[in-house]
């Protein structure tokens, strides 16, 4: 095996090329069968194989900076940067990450999860080198789908300027999760196309006279005459208008064109972006055929491609099919999301009312403007966007939508821990960023029947509203509590009785959407303790069930809030501060996540570690009533 | 007097383009008198009347949708649309707003504030009525600094699929508040110079046979030929690859010029681009040459455009100085801002540091991620960007910078109630978004020389920290008190000596940055009424000191907390949870912002309309110890 001789950096410099596509093949049956088993976003590193290696031989780790944007991408480079063996461990607890991460390896320049950041990221990297005289390369690897992201157009304008080198590796493979949107889609499809592509050597000699500033080596690359890459314009932009040299397309499967290019690419004084197509998923047929499949993938048949979990009814699924029944009855619903159709459930609803339904692409700060643009003029709009990915838009929801009032309704899914992605995918803030928020409403359900209930009031609210819900499976229990959503109001759950002697410890869980489940749980560990204790599914965040918390000042001398949300801002701070102004004198348990980044690994596992777990509340409660 | 007619919507549709351009003197007369003594944006105003007046010839108010981009343009609007007479109450409480507002007028369409949202707000207009089948007309204006902002070309990427009319209007009067960066700037600078500018009608008939889709009508400003606009690029991006036409540019001095595009362009089926060059500040001498100057501009004299207020000494000036002299000690010390140069006070560090020095454009998130870039490669950069604007950043503050825990400092402007600006300005969320995010230290200086104390300690800190400080006169009192700043470590003021007989009734003040001025109010006169207390300058909002806040437990029987902060998830509440865990058991107030957007007006009407003057906490006080 050749990939048994690449044990560090630079190690992939010494192959032939025979050897590097090899190689190729190698770490491909690699991927395949690491990820079959452990899961992981197998099309996107199946896609930059070649592209990866080529960055590594012409590049030296790790005094150089590699940045890749989103960085599902990064499997390979991390297999040819020492890192191979630990992939039994990939998206564990205390195991290597799905994502390039700065403390696991110093060939990791740049941490990175969400999209749109590489280009912003590298050309700091760029300013700090010439300020402090040092001397190195960075690269961006930034896909066709993270550009649709705002942020790579506000550094790309910056970029115009440098006078030092730059290099921006457009890996264009023409999909982001789902599929790209709006203009530039169109120009790159055309770009592809065009005949350019497929021969890349013609027709190019007629502008080489223009063009003093290069050598020979380089020109061959070049597309800059008049009528070429200026109106066929990369993503919609003209890089060169703006300073930026373009060279490309290339073939990314092609190691040695890319390598080319790049060692070409280096020699310019300035931003230079390098355009590189590769196919997502290849040489694995089913993630060819169904790339958005593998995008993030469970474990699955190495020869079928299909997943080897049972399927499980998530939060996603219903709200899949109370949208497309909502969307019947209501002629002025429509949905929003941002490159996130199938992760959210917004297919069907996208197919059964494709005039109704909005994938803005990589741009959650337009999503949620255009929305209110939308509620603006009469419409009823739902924004589905996952709850960290949100967090792009926390201006838009503050100043758009909630400072006008206007009837916007945001479901929130992903909203907790999320498991093997990590901290960058943790939906752990939002009840906290939203809850700061004048005229919002946050709620969030038990069960997949009150998702259902939540999202019918929300559509009819005719303000702002939020609704939060975890990854994973919903929760079909308490299928009778199915009181009538009214804002603000919470719903008792259980009631045990209490005898006199309990005067002092009468506790009540009050308990958020995912962790109502878990309050039953809790309940049943101190009934059979011989404790008595009341359930109440608090349902909204914001606002606050008063009246009820009133008389639950009197009559608990013990209130546990719980929540899977961070402390600070959350919804058990949110409770201990009209408690405490309201004169409640007994003892508050905030079940909440702690002040920080919470890491990867198996969402139970880490439920039990931050002490979401039902044990852990229990020993906690018990611990509290013996003090 | 013309302007005396005009006293509803579309009245200004009556009169002959003599009058119009009568209309226009009276109007600009109009605005530099009152704002000479109201204060207001001056500058971009009196680049738009014109451009205004031929909106309202074309446009069909309320019908017709009408979107100003940041909005501090849309005097001329508000005076066409009946509420001159309003003017005399301009950004005061309860008076006319400075930016359009939807609950103000059914003419103001979309309420703006922050920067680029017009296009997103624009297009879900359009699509809203395209779906309900109405039928209106759908323009948005904006500048060519607020295009600089990622999210115009995420709405512009999204628009370009468009089948029915969405107006773009491009006001590019080729500065934003400083000035414009980066490669567009020099674009549409290089356009602006084009002889094709100087004489419109030149040099276009050579291409009109190639257009067969659009009348003879608008032919004559449609510049589509080969060589043409798709070169020119206006601002770096090719709108017409993108499925936009451009129509332009025309002189937006010229009601009659700007008349004529705006109907040809509501001809096309689809997203259309209307150039339009304007002077910034056209008509007033002194705006014309400083119109930065202008920009928002406090009351001035009308015939030299002097300021008429004292000069005061603000927190701005004070972090200018202080950058100036870290600038020069730490070589490694950098400055990034967002269009913000002279509101930060950065423009002497550009002067004597200009390599060091970035200022981004409006692109808030490039800007922290950027400096998370410069960050990871060694530098020490400070992030000057007002509050309300940072909010912007949220997702990069959190992803980019916090979870990697990169050495940036935030320096928070603006942090606090702004006062004429109003709600879109206000920077009173920023303790609760970034409390919230794990690894960020949330910091605020009670006087002058504890803000240079603390950037100085930021500096030096080596993790992300934010500094907030408010708008208006740095406080110049407690000169004497100026312990050592050390993370996490709060700083007692006075203490008052209580005898027995205060057992009950032991207070301390417990005050957060520009709270702390207030408190020493406070406490004057409770000390006058003979009540002893205690006042502590917090500095920490996180991490909080609590060694000190256990000590306080024992010791005090009533804590106030004191910040200039919305109350969920701000000081207070965090203040809250740890004495609530901590087993206090005293009582305690909580001085902060309702749960509300806070209107326009003056700064200290405000403070005391929502009970943060010492006034209203003495009461507050006072009618605790009474219960």
């Amino acid at each position: 095996m050749i990939l048994d001789r690449i044990q560090k950096p630079n190690d992939v410099k010494d192959l032939s090329y025979q050897e590097c596509n090899e190689l190729s093949q190698e770490i491909r049956d690699f991927l395949i069968d690491t990820l079959s088993r452990k899961g992981g976003h197998l099309a996107s590193n199946l896609g930059t194989v070649e592209l990866t290696i080529a960055l590594h031989r012409v590049l030296d780790f790790p005094k150089d900076k590699l940045i890749f944007d989103v960085g599902h991408q990064s499997y390979t480079h991390k297999i040819l940067t020492g890192r191979k063996d630990e992939f039994e461990t990939l998206r564990e607890y205390g195991g290597l990450s799905g994502f390039p991460k700065r403390n696991e390896s110093d060939c990791d320049a740049f941490g990175t999860g969400h999209a749109t950041t590489s280009l912003s990221a590298g050309l700091g990297m760029v300013k700090a080198r010439d300020i402090l005289g040092e001397e190195y390369k960075v690269v961006s690897v930034i896909g066709d789908g993270s550009l649709t992201g705002g942020m790579a157009y506000e550094a790309i304008n910056n970029a115009g300027e440098l006078k030092t080198n730059f290099t921006i590796v457009l890996n264009d493979n023409n999909m982001s999760i789902s599929e790209n949107v709006g203009g530039m889609s169109k120009q790159l499809s055309k770009l592809r196309t065009s005949p350019k592509y497929t021969d890349l050597k013609e027709n190019v000699q007629t502008s080489l006279e223009r063009i003093p500033i290069y050598g020979d080596k380089i020109v061959a690359h070049i597309r800059r005459t008049k009528n070429g890459i200026k109106q066929l314009v990369i993503p919609g932009m003209s890089f060169e208008e703006m300073g930026i040299m373009y060279l490309g397309p290339v073939n990314g499967h092609n190691i040695k064109e890319v390598e080319e290019v790049l060692r070409d690419a280096f020699q310019f004084k300035g931003a230079v972006l390098v355009h590189v197509i590769t196919e997502k998923g290849k040489g694995f047929e089913p993630a060819e055929k169904h790339p958005a499949r593998f995008h993030g993938a469970e474990p699955f048949d190495k020869e079928t491609g299909l997943p080897k979990n049972r399927a499980i009814v998530s939060y996603s699924d219903i709200f899949s099919t109370v949208m497309r029944k909502l969307g019947d009855r209501d002629p002025k619903l429509c949905a929003v999301t941002a490159a996130m159709m199938d992760g959210t459930g917004l297919r069907r609803f996208h197919n059964m009312f494709p005039d109704r339904f909005f994938d803005v692409g990589i741009a959650e700060e337009h999503a949620v403007t255009f929305a209110a643009g939308l509620a603006a003029s009469g419409l009823h709009p739902v924004v589905a966007i996952y709850s960290s990915f949100l967090q792009r838009a926390y201006d838009q929801i503050l100043h758009d939508v909630c400072l006008q009032d206007l009837p916007v309704t945001f479901a929130i899914d992903r909203a907790g821990i999320v498991g093997h992605d990590g901290p960058t995918h943790n939906g752990v803030f939002d009840i906290s960023y939203l809850s700061e928020i004048p005229n919002m409403v946050v709620c969030a359900p038990k069960n997949k029947w009150e998702l259902s209930d939540m999202l019918k009031f929300a559509i009819s609210y005719g303000h702002p509203i939020a609704i939060r819900y975890p990854k994973g499976e919903a929760y079909d229990g308490l299928k009778d509590h199915r009181d009538k959503i009214v804002l603000g109001k919470c719903e008792p759950i259980k009631s045990d009785e209490y005898s006199a002697s309990d005067k002092d410890s009468k506790i009540l869980l009050f308990a958020l959407g995912s962790m109502v489940k878990t309050a039953i749980s809790v309940r049943n560990r101190l009934f059979a303790a011989g404790i008595p204790v009341s359930i109440t599914n608090a349902r909204f965040v914001k606002t606050l069930d008063t009246e009820y918390l009133l008389k639950a000042i009197k009559k608990y001398s013990l209130i546990v809030t719980m929540e899977e949300n961070v402390r600070t801002g959350g919804f058990g701070e949110q409770v201990e501060d009209f408690l405490f102004e309201n004169g409640y004198t007994g003892k508050i348990i905030n079940i909440s996540l702690p002040d920080a980044f919470i890491p990867q690994g198996d969402i139970a596992f880490l439920k039990k570690k931050y002490g979401l777990n039902s044990q852990s509340i229990y020993e906690k409660i018990v611990r509290a009533l013996d003090d």
